[in-house]
């Protein structure tokens, strides 16, 4: 016959939220958020629990104290901020609690004039043993509490049950008896804001050229900060920048053979100039690099690297390091290939190597040499088709030194994959977005991604096209399309990119029909871009960027609200700062070629507002502004202005002298 | 630099369902059930990957595996069957596999016609590895797919890469590389079947008398088993039969003093004649106790007993282990209290007794002392005022010998701590639904306890009445009400009961007004019955409870389904075995005083049946039958009859002979 350790131990404490996969994971916040810890905790009969939130820094020794409260049905709650990066523990304790359980009895038996004589006697002993334990202040306070149980007067009783300042005295000195403590200790991962919000801009340095025939350079890259810069972005993307292998190299528009003359894919990596820390001869050098993060960063824009784990024939590793590749039955090394097809242009590396230890640490040193050089932003290319242990290991090892790197996932595959990585410590990914027209779609991808579990691990980065992303919508919705999507992208979800000037320039030529590359892409071929072309949409994305700097209800993926619209080419979201002193009600016509009304229905408890109150609504694409009243709203969108209404809700206001102002 | 263990286990495996809270508990199963256990599980890349189901007996060394099917979105399936008393346990484990990787390429390329030479040399690896681990029957097949793989012509290639025959041989023989195991192995409780489907029958033995004068005996309950056998009950459970206390004994109708003659409640437990492993003298002997519980037996009926771990202030305990009791700050005992409330004549149990261990051991005996006198069900009255690590150590240490043994939570409280109890080990648990009136609030009951992760643990026994509770609805909706509610018990739920006589004779008369108590409770008195009453719902009774016998669908929990209907009164659902060879479909009335009509919304689906098929519905009340055709039904129920159609589903059939029947 066995027993537990101490069967008195007789609160329960359970589901504790969030928590990934019985805490195997940890959640991702930023730093100066806040984390809201919920649990069930309950204990048999009548007696009354206290039940704390524990909480530290993963450096710190002792944890930090916090009582939760009551939500009902059993379920606690309490908050901590997390105040700088790095790691932070959190999880729960429960004991019941003599001094409440004392409390609520005397509290029943004053309201049914019962005899209190034995209470009196109880709490003394209560008291007293909490005395020894209290500082100077607290001992001072409970002596005095001490001398009301012992011989106050019926009403100092009932002023002593409800009062807080003795309730707290006890929080903070009474020794929990027989404690349960959950079972596991939880983690959050805490990155620098950027990692919430973010605003990217992707672009091909061998294009930012005047002519096809001139390979552009970091040095005009940097001539084109200014312009990035002034359509409000803030994260630079670059493809890679690393030399570029000739076997197998292929042709404008993916062609099979590459003309002598041919600029190869960027994702070609290495050659005889050298590896994946290395950089392309046409592009500069490493001066030149380094000149382009520093000018960046001036602008408060940070450069972000394409990390793609793959080799080109010519990469120094496959020389040093053929254990690193796998063989063919034939001895030769193996190319990419998804049966049928073959990329005999790329060899994949082999997670499964006896050298896996040493593959894994040159690639982390590929990430810290970056590092060096001013990188901490990363994209990284596939990373869906490298080992998972080996991301959970890397970003591990990368963040002991550099809590302030973020990683960008490219995986467009199955959503487990894709959740599984960010999981495993990718602070951003790429989605389905792109690929999400209707507005019940969008709904339902946006309320999976920002309503249930996923949100707390798994931070959406939308993208409306990419280099390899030219949906049949971009193609065939014109205009409309573009700033349709811009504002989907860049309010939907607070970290969001574009490919340009393909975007503001409104490229829709697909390679052939039916596909979604580019034609003449820029992958395979040096084009050049005129940045002063009237019809650019630069100006429509700095003003939809400024909207973003400016209403700290669109820096978050946090409380994004779906209100019901009678017409389902509209839709309809709001998102506001957690009191709504900032409010952002956005509604976009989903229709390229036609005009579409409709009345909207407001949910505006979620807005902050009552039923029958005025309010303003000043779109900030256009500066007009209407004022509403009650939840049901006509709106009427044209795809010859701009689709979308950007509106900021004010809230109105009786000023003393008697003006009416909107704030 | 920390690397993990072997970071080439590429594979993920993650979120098994069922699991309870990480493993902490175990899901319950009865004996022959099957277990449908999923789990996602995927892998970088493009490797195909082999997912396998380990399953034993708790005391086997061994696994059994099997393997898993994918059901899309990298979530897989397998089952197993429970096939004895006692603990199972289950996990997952997977690896990339070779094979299915080699035979998916081959296939690709067989398809585009390319050549498969080295296929065939990466094959043949493959299977000449494989061959020295395989069984003599194996050895000799692979064999002769080895000459294929070396030598067949390409038709023979397409045949091997669909062989159902080489994937088995492989899947027996094959060893897993780098497999990732579930990190935690699950456990399944697997009970006797009485357990999910059982049909109970509480009296008070006092009662079963012909004169309120004299006491009635474990024999007149022995007369009364033909009775109770006679409707179709399988347990029959009694209140306490232990010696009742006399200080602070209660009277009739649960007055604070008693009369000499008054018998007490049979929950204050404890007097001069013994405590809780003793019998009440006025009902007889051990040996009568002992030939009840036989002749129970004969008739299939388990005696089930309540345990109520209590004590009146007389019993033995109280004198002999004192410090199993709580002290009041002047020396006293401390009584039941929830204050203001005094209950004086019941001392509780301190589960903080510094003994807390020599307490248990005996709580622990009293199960034991009855389980060796034949009782294996016990009712456990207020489980919930009991410590929680109690009751898990309890009920484990019990089953150990007596896996048999089976416990009802009568646990009237908040919904988390009565689905605690079950997870902690009871076997079922009194419910909700005797407050549960409306179609809204039983559908939404039932579908919480019959489709969510509750009903992997907790067993709900509906109960219309017991002697604590005559609801409203019986006290004011007639004979309506009871027939009503016992079909909504007998046919939602497989475990159910019903408090007789009274239920039967549908009492209705409450303490007084806007109680639930009876009106001259048999908790506090001796009352009488007379069986033979014209008016007993006694045959109504024995019809629901072999309509229950016949219709295996009324067996489980399982497969509840509810259907719409278009009026609020009518309350409709169906169950049905797994593969619909028994469906019962119950319509309810649920209003007493007026006829309901409507249509119903029949998923035909969830009936095995398809749109537009013929089928017979044959009310098992009173044998009329419909023939009926598609999803949408008329149907009307009076309170003045049965206010409840029970029909069995029948599917039409032609047989040979031209004749049409239904089966």
């Amino acid at each position: 016959m066995t027993f537990p350790k101490d069967g008195r131990c007789r609160v329960v404490v359970e589901r504790i939220s969030p928590e990934i996969d019985a805490g195997r994971f940890s959640i991702k916040r930023v730093v100066g958020d806040t984390v809201r810890v919920e649990v069930d905790a309950f204990v048999d009969g009548h007696d009354e629990i206290r039940v704390v939130l524990l909480h530290k820094r993963a450096d710190e020794t002792h944890w930090h104290r916090q009582t939760m409260q009551a939500l009902g049905n059993d379920r606690w709650l309490a908050e901590f901020t997390v105040d700088r990066m790095g790691h932070f523990n959190y999880t729960v304790e429960a004991s019941v609690d003599r001094f409440r359980t004392w409390r609520h009895a005397l509290k029943k038996r004053l309201e049914a004039e019962q005899d209190v004589s034995l209470d009196r006697l109880a709490g003394e002993a209560l008291l007293s043993a909490v005395l020894s334990r209290a500082d100077k202040t607290g001992r001072s306070k409970l002596t005095s509490w001490l001398s009301v149980v012992r011989d106050g007067s019926v009403n100092d009783l009932k002023e002593l049950v409800v009062s807080a300042d003795l309730l707290d005295l006890m929080d903070a000195f009474q020794e929990a008896e027989f404690p349960t403590r959950y079972p596991r200790e939880l983690t959050v991962w805490v990155d620098r804001p950027k990692a919430r919000f973010s605003t990217w801009y992707e672009l091909f340095p061998r294009s930012a050229t005047s002519s096809p025939s001139r390979h552009g350079t970091f040095r005009d890259v940097i001539d084109r900060l200014p312009y990035v810069h002034s359509m409000g972005f803030d994260v630079l993307y670059l493809p890679p920048v690393s030399p570029i292998g000739t076997s197998f190299r292929k042709g404008k528009n993916n062609a099979l053979t590459a003309n002598p003359d041919d600029v190869g894919s960027p994702w070609a990596i290495g050659a005889v100039e050298g590896g994946h820390t290395d950089i392309l001869p046409a592009l500069g050098t490493l001066a030149d690099f380094h000149e382009l993060v520093q000018e960046a960063g001036k602008l408060g824009i940070d450069v972000a690297l394409d990390i793609a784990f793959q080799c080109a024939p010519e990469h120094p590793w496959v020389t040093e390091h053929p254990e690193w590749f796998r063989k063919r039955p034939d001895g030769s090394i193996q190319y990419a290939e998804n049966p049928p097809k073959k990329y005999q242009d790329i060899y994949p590396l082999d997670f499964e190597s006896s050298d896996w230890k040493g593959l894994w640490k040159a690639l982390k040193e590929v990430f810290e040499s970056w590092i060096e050089r001013g990188v901490t932003i990363f994209r990284v290319d596939n990373p869906h088709t490298k080992a998972f242990p080996f991301w959970e290991w890397c970003i591990a090892e990368l963040r002991k030194q550099h809590p302030e790197t973020l990683f960008l996932a490219e995986a467009f595959t199955r959503p487990k994959v894709m959740y599984q990585l960010a999981k495993l410590g990718f602070s951003q990914s790429y989605t389905y977005f792109a690929w999400r027209h209707t507005a019940w779609d969008l709904r339902e991808y946006l309320t999976e991604l920002t309503t249930t579990e996923v949100h707390d691990y798994f931070r959406p980065n939308f993208w409306p096209n990419t280099p390899d992303i030219l949906t049949e919508e971009l193609q065939h919705g014109g205009r409309a399309a573009f700033q349709r999507r811009l504002v989907l992208a860049a309010t939907l979800t607070a970290n969001y990119g574009i490919y340009g000037p393909p975007f503001e320039h409104c490229w829709s030529a697909p390679r052939e029909p039916g596909s979604e590359e580019y034609l003449d892409s820029e992958k395979y071929q040096i084009r050049t871009h005129d940045l002063d072309r009237p019809d650019s949409l630069r100006h429509f994305i700095a003003r939809v960027n400024r909207i973003r700097r400016e209403n700290p209800a669109l820096q978050t993926d946090d409380r994004l609200v779906f209100h019901d619209v009678d017409n389902p080419r509209l839709l309809c979201y709001s998102k506001s700062t957690p009191c709504g002193a900032n409010t952002v009600l956005v509604v976009v016509n989903l229709d390229s070629h036609n005009v579409e009304s409709g009345f909207v229905q407001i949910d505006l408890a979620a807005l902050h507002l009552t039923e029958n109150e005025e309010f303003l609504a000043r779109d900030l694409l256009n500066d007009q502004e209407y004022i509403w009243r009650g939840s049901r709203n006509y709106v009427e969108l044209s795809p010859f202005a701009t689709s979308a209404h950007i509106f900021q809700i004010r809230r109105r206001r009786h000023t003393t002298d008697g003006e009416v102002r909107f704030d």
